[in-house]
């Protein structure tokens, strides 16, 4: 015991031990410092992007890039952080291999499952930036359309016209449908039988489109001509360029519009067809 | 086995030998004492955030939080304690490197098989940390639809209208409907035969969804109009704002409304139709 | 030779060399004592947790936690004696490193072929845990219906109600459908021609169904109105709340009894039908 | 060139070079006799457990261990002699690490691509261990069906009951059903019209099945009663318990059966039905 | 303390600290000016490349290359600082082992979610280096087809004809159809009734498509012959080559010349027909 | 620069520089001679291996043995050179980790991007040596059916009866169906009205098949009896045993000799039948 | 700053620092000679193998392999480059380490990202190398069947007959079908009535393809017989080989002259038939 409490001692005395002290310190205390620095210039940098290109940008825009400089900002001081610790800790001495080795094997288990839920914080973070929708807007992914609700790092909420919410990771978010940037199109196909004149049906269907206001058209509607020719009809398409996203609610009118005109000009609806040849049965 | 004994006696009586391990010791000493340190810094400051953020949200959202919180400060003590236990024996003096690699090879089938555990496990965390669904809420995922029973870390149990109970792994949930947020729509689609006026169909309908009462029904059904002219019938289209997941029973009753008021009114029901050429067959 | 002979002789009388093979000898002999404690203790832990929460639960329960238990012992030993052995190895001076880099390749391909076993064996372990089904439970999964025969850790057999036996690894059982939980629901569509009155088609089928009486239902079969609409009948829908998994069954006798009740009554049976036109072909 | 051979002679005239190589061979026997030792010990155990375990199994049983046991040895014997080829290179000084670095480079493409070839073996010793099936039971996994010609550890060979030979990996062989093991179900489905009695047609097909013999029938078929009530006709079900897969066999004699008694006691043919409604055509 | 600073001061006096930062101070000079040098090889050399190249290309391509060439400069000088910073760290004397062995545990995670976005980029560029698609062209890929509105490096967007803005990650276009860059061939099939004589309606729609004059036919349609015989109609194939992604419009012109030359030559239109055998009814 | 020449003069003749060498050099020796002696051993331990095996097996499996033999001889030899590359650079003193390491990041991607190559030539590999299947064998393997012209070691080239060649990789040949080894079943489902008694229909049936003759028919054929009791029609089904691969053919001749058969019998065809209800239309 | 100065003379003059210069000197050279030396010696191997190899096939054979060779040529050498630029670094004494591991990181993210590029280029490598397809040829990749206008390494581009060019990495190259190797099989499939009497329409279209001469008929089309007996017809099957890639053309004359053979013949064509059975209808 005389022998430990005198090695101790020889060890706190001994000047190597103290020098090997200082160097450490003025190391950590270098570290530390440069760290700071370096957040500094960064924060400094990033501050000066995103003010120089939101001044370049309308207000909405400008709004959106604040958003996404203050999410950089946050990460790269996390990142900053944790690369200070782990230097510190490896100046202490205090050997992080074997700790972050163990921390592999599990580490391949969280990194596999976990990979779904960086793409979606991946996905969401392109989202915002590229402006892909908005809030509001009437967007589809895979079977999923309605009108965005929330936008989220993680998940996004879409309101679907009969009332349901669907919630969507972004990571499923792979091509998405935006249907409130443009002006969107009312795609009608009117059936008119073989028997009638195709050109008299034509000419009807376009003097009543030309009749046609409504709203939410913002052209008139055009005649696009015979469009399938089947075994029992004649498919004429018609097409009216409308508000985004009113297309359903015109297409409404167009077909009702269309259907009265027909019926006043008794143009002759073409029901299935069939021709039948009688035959007596010869008993088996 | 003298020498054996005497130089074993000469390591034990060497002060180098008590130099190591005394400083060992302060090595020791100090690791347990900031690791208790970092957890107790750590716990009061999940603590705080939760208790801050509970008393900005009301009593529903504080519980779940409080949930969440337990939950990160378990996780967060066990991996202090791994840690701590990976360090402890590192300056013991155990190697553990080839303890790690040897597990890496197992750790590598493991790490795969274990992922969707992982994933199931991660996703749980996040459907109660954004609240996505609650239990009583009827949800749909995939094919399967129901009401929530239990929603738990790895599995969330849905009771379907039918009585089967569906147990889906939380990895499983990618997207999910929600059908007890808002007031949904029951939507009642009128087939009505090309013969009928549409007008005369189109106000009976309407003057029969003004009178119709149901205690689901927040708003009068509205008419939107002719949605679709197929080859033997007109669609009428009517939908009707009810409380959440209501839609079917209003639906049914919308459905009887209109069938009896179309009936009354002598509107022509669509039975599929069609022209018939009779001709004499030429025997061959 | 001589010198071969020599210098063996001499580091077997080296002082260095026992003092070196006492240190080491000294280790091994902490490192199996510790080990064996931490096991005892492991076990004695888990014997006590097992003893505890089998305590609160009843008997069927308790069963299952023990065998979880023991299975969880078995894993822990088995963990245990592997790091013993890989812990000797490296203080004999074995160096296990190009060794096991060496199983790296190989445990590359291995592993990956094998992480579906890993991910059966996890799955069947949570299986019994959860309780998510018992033998003689009556579950789908995926495309396969049966009743559970034998739930095994990698796979779980089930016996189809026509006598095949599906065995099925149990990494493959995402979604499980459970029959035998609650009292399921017999559900049946009738029919109704469009030409018959369908209030009194209801209050037919509601009588019937008030006087229906069979061991298996639960509750008296509810009649929940129009279901829909269709070309050529309208659906009237009728559901049984029965004993779990017998609405096949209830059916079959509520399909019976609405049938003959329907018949006694009258009611039109809603054959397909169609409104012909016939008209004289000109000749082509 | 003096001194190239007078350095080479220095250094085997050192005793130190020669001390290193005894111990080098100390070692070296060491490791080898520990080896072998180890095993000898594995064997006899394997021996040992495989005789246990097959002395309290039925001889058919028995049979399958003794292969599986032979298989777990040779896999043993393999992973020994590796494991000490690899050690004594370590021994003699031959730095294995970059060779095994550069191999990882090509391990990866291999393990990747060989990683089906060991998901197939591994399959293909747990349906030998478990008896999942055997040669000459009929059995389907995916779209395949036929009665198991070959399992080997690769693949497995399934002869269509039309004469082609499917050739399956195991690593395929999912989910699998097996038609070998239960008496199975012969389920023939009878359409009787709607205009017949109901009561009528079950008493007759009852009495038709209680005095049908066969020689596969192990039960007299059951009839369950109305399946289902389609738009023209009514379902009765009908099912005869057989022996193992001659359920195809016994429901062509049942369909033979019942389609006579139909027959004889006048019951109706459900042809297709369908109501039209004649009207004349008001030229368009 | 006196022995601190002592030892520090001797640290700080003693000619081998300075002698090892004097090494080191003119290895840091030397990297970075090799960097720089290196740098400005690569670049010089890029510029080149990019000149030769653009010189032997007509205009719109040589625009294209400076887009790439601009793009490689940047990855190059990004890739160059990132090397050069993690030598001077390195020189330092910072450890950056165990920091980057952290890293790896998040990295597996990053790496597998970020795979995707990794993807994207690449194949952006590939897309506009190879010159796939240009804006303006009329795309398809999977079931998004449209006009190509901007290719970026992560998306693409494509405008519908009817409106909506498909946004696709540029991993996600696999393959791609474009129908901007050839003629393309308007197909129209035409139904004629087996009563028919063939070859007058072959040569009839010869004649009719020999006299059709249309802005977008590059060459006169041609009439192909019988491509098929169904049950009830022949189908006679006719195809017109007109200007990229005009076929739709031509189509409908064909349609319409074709429909009008059958009609004023009394061509039979191919009605589904049918030969119905009536039998008198034996009661069941 | 005198420095320079005399500190190189100083090393070169410096005695501990060529006892380095000489050491080296024996290593070298002892590798090279080493190498050489365990490929001789492996290439006639091979040889022995595949004489023996070659001997026990009729001609036709030894000439494929042979093949294999070579191919493993050829992947052996490639082996152990590279092994010999990789340890004299080694022993040479260039380090290799630097650069394996560096081609770490590049072998990942192709490791990945060749894992199909690799499937492709190990299931290649599979195929030869099991025998799946040989050249002029008719084959199906997921859509793909014809006769194998060219077994690869990467693809394998398969010819339509139609003409065309399909080119498949042999990763992608999972499930493999072989027509050419076993007798094959024609199976001919003969559609009989329900008017006609089954019973005279089967014994026609019977009669014809067993006066059938054709030089494919291995076995007369069988009727098996009623497969099916559709709404229109029995269907009698009859099966031919026949030489591998002549169903199709063996199944036209039983076709066009039933047919003839049942047309002299006078037996019923099994035209699709209706039952119509005239009723008289109210106006809507 | 005397120090500093003084210990950097030291260095400068210490004949240590010039003796390790020197040896690394001659390392250098040695490795940049020998590097130099090995790909002249593999770029001689290569050029005489592809010599060799092309001296041996025919002309068309020769070219591919020139391009095949000259494509290996480059990436060798640039393999070569490669190393020997890391083994300079690291003979300088720059320590590569840790900017490898950093590189790790996004390593793994580049690798997987990029692994669909790697696949492109290897299987483009094997299109050529294997010759599956040339330039010209018809052939079909999963949905998409054209002309192949350009081979890449990356892309493959196909020319639709209709005019769209499909642009196809070459990694999803999967399975390939080649019309334009071998004469293709036109299949025409005639239905007869079951009245006709199947020998008379045998004959007569077995006649009239016996005088049927085409420029694209390799044989004379063959009758193969009764196909199929469906419900209301006899389907008959011929088929005629012809040129690679003419089936459509050919059989379209083939069509075209059975149908006016027929025709002439008066053999009946088989409309759908149906036998009705008319019924009084008793009101419900």
């Amino acid at each position: 015991m005389n022998n430990w409490y005198k090695s101790l001692m020889d060890t706190l005395t001994n000047s190597n031990t103290w020098e090997d002290l200082g160097i450490t310190a003025i190391r950590i205390v270098l570290i530390v410092v440069i760290s700071k620095l370096i957040m500094w210039v960064l924060h400094k940098s990033l501050d000066r992007i995103v003010l120089e290109r939101a001044s370049k940008h309308p207000p909405s825009q400008a709004r959106r890039m604040t958003t996404v400089g203050k999410l950089v900002k946050n990460v790269v001081t996390y990142i900053m952080y944790f690369i200070l610790f782990m230097l510190l800790l490896s100046e202490v001495g205090i050997n992080l291999g074997p700790l972050l080795a163990g921390a592999g094997v599990v580490g391949i288990a969280i990194g596999f499952g976990a990979q779904s839920l960086v793409k979606d914080i991946l996905t969401g973070f392109f989202i915002i930036l590229e402006d892909q929708f908005a809030v509001g807007d009437v967007i589809q992914t895979g079977t999923f359309k309605g009108t965005v609700e929330v936008i989220g790092l993680r998940t996004t909420k879409i309101l679907s016209w009969t009332g349901e919410v669907h919630m969507i990771p972004n990571g499923m978010i792979n091509e998405v449908t935006n249907f409130s940037v443009n002006n969107t199109l009312a795609v009608v196909d009117v059936l008119v039988a073989y028997e009638a004149h195709v050109d008299r049906a034509l000419s009807i269907i376009s003097e009543t489109m030309n009749q046609l206001k409504h709203e939410n058209l913002v052209k008139r509607p055009e005649v696009l001509g015979v469009q399938l020719m089947s075994a029992t009809s004649v498919t004429i398409r018609v097409t009216g360029e409308c508000k985004p996203n009113t297309h359903h609610m015109v297409a409404r009118v167009m077909n009702k519009e269309i259907k009265d005109a027909l019926d006043r000009n008794g143009i002759e609806v073409p029901y299935p067809r069939m021709v039948t040849y009688q035959r007596t049965y010869e008993e088996g």
